[in-house]
């Protein structure tokens, strides 16, 4: 599957990720009407919301880009309901041929973590039965519990040949709390960082391991260190745009073969629309909205890319 | 709830969790071979059998016990069908008046944990209308992102009188990895356990605060050590039994008055009828096995606490 997102990248020349976190206030007014029209102001009624809001994105951009990254507690919220629409998505997204990446944030150990692995990204047995649930290429994993709560994970993605990101240094103000502390020297999240490549060792696609990290596009200085502590390592960026990263910030966590990243935008691109750079679309047309959106964010990361070279 | 939570433990006399985390192989034959006759071997299926499963063990334990403790990620790898086997354990629980805790181990930041919190604990506004979807009374929580991941829970349980474990230091042999490091003289999970105290303080029930931590049995001495740093946060204690955990460890878990802790097993309790020492009931009667593992576990602890005195 990363060779799969690695040919995604080079095909659409777009290193980005569009997050498919669909807030209820984020989906237009229309929308929103015709579905609690047909099934009332119910958790039924703001997953087909969501759905429709995301297919219309997808539908606008699928051609842009290589993968999308559903973030789950945006469905979950609406309990069984918003997960049916969680599968859909997942689903819709892989006929459009777009690698998925659920950001699910799971962890726990042993037999536990193993679930979590089977139910995101494996099969699940029943009786004598193959079964399969929800089916994302790659998922997001939370390190706390170390080595127990990653290796079940790392174990189905070998089977699969699915990959991880895990979370190493993530992207908001106070992730610097635990993640920055020193040990030995070093903060705690270049030791984490260190384990990724080590636990991505012994999965390897082409040219990159399967397993990756999470580092938040709001610390570049440390996306630059990490890079070189996770060579192998492709590299998932939150943070830019709405949350205040840069494309200029962006560079240090490309490797020299421009591969290596993909950076996430979320409010960015789904909610473009209620921009004001984008506001000449309006509401009705906001996927249009998205699908510019996209382009513009490809170009910001393509100029400072060109620059750094 | 913190404060229902401790009336449960008084009034059972059992400062016990059972965790309802149903492996399929875990259910008797019978009742697997009944719901693949009714729905396939089909995710629905499987559903429908950890439900049957966990509908008896309720059945057969409600009356001895405080709360349950349901792990989602062995309803999560049955996808959508058994996230519905999930809430319908969690509203069969709270007509049995128990208190449900979601091991739920989610984390995120801002609007994501917001939506979490919301899904897990709280209500969601569709509309002019507020849905509910999981309902869980305490959630767990990974503390890996710092406050930011943190703060949305706590908000989400004063709004609702819900709380959260936080964990702190988990039971598996993996744990120290990163838990255990240490950061200017004092390991890791200190240094979170501090912030669990912290974030608890202005979240306070009658004599403890709705903010706990999970620290596991198999380290007393560190679980010594936390009960001093947060001295008002109850613990959750995972690794009794299967993991290893016996009742002597547990002691240093509790305060003198006698509270302080509650002590989990899963396993050792929804698989007692494998065990050689609840054989007799045989697959039939597991429930009456989980009934008699119940009564043990509950006896080992207070003749612990007893003669720690």
């Amino acid at each position: 599957m990363i060779n799969k997102l690695i040919s995604n990248i080079q095909k659409t020349n777009a290193p980005i990720v569009v997050g498919l976190d669909p807030m209820l206030n984020y989906v237009p007014e229309h929308i929103q009407k015709k579905s609690f029209a047909e099934y009332g102001e119910t958790l039924e009624g703001a997953a087909d919301a969501i759905w429709q809001f995301n297919k219309e994105i997808v539908d606008a951009t699928y051609d842009l880009i290589p993968a999308v990254k559903p973030q789950i507690a945006m469905y979950e919220q609406f309990g069984v309901e918003g997960l049916k629409a969680f599968q859909k998505t997942v689903d819709y997204c892989h006929e459009k041929g777009l690698v998925v990446i659920g950001d699910v944030k799971r962890g726990d150990i042993g037999s536990t973590s193993a679930a979590y692995a089977v139910g995101h990204l494996g099969k699940v047995q029943v009786g004598n039965t193959i079964c399969q649930a929800f089916n994302e290429d790659f998922a997001t994993v939370n390190p706390y519990l170390g080595t127990d709560g990653i290796k079940p994970f790392v174990d189905i993605c070998k089977e699969e040949k699915k990959g991880l990101f895990i979370l190493v240094k993530t992207s908001n103000p106070s992730s610097g709390e635990f993640q920055d502390r020193i040990i030995d020297g070093r903060p705690l999240y270049e030791w984490v960082g260190e384990k990724v490549a080590e636990w991505g060792a012994d999965h390897m696609g082409d040219s990159y391991s399967y397993i990756g990290a999470v580092v938040g596009a709001t610390y570049p200085e440390m996306g630059k260190v990490l890079r070189k502590v996770m060579p192998k390592s492709y590299i998932l960026v939150p943070g830019y745009g709405a949350q205040g990263g840069k494309g200029a910030d962006l560079v240090h966590f490309f490797n020299e073969d421009g591969l290596g990243a993909i950076v996430n935008s979320s409010r960015g691109i789904i909610a473009a629309y209620k921009q004001e750079k984008y506001a000449k679309f309006g509401a009705e047309h906001f996927a249009e909205a998205s699908r510019a959106a996209v382009i513009d964010m490809v170009e910001d990361i393509s100029t400072a890319l060109e620059r750094a070279k």
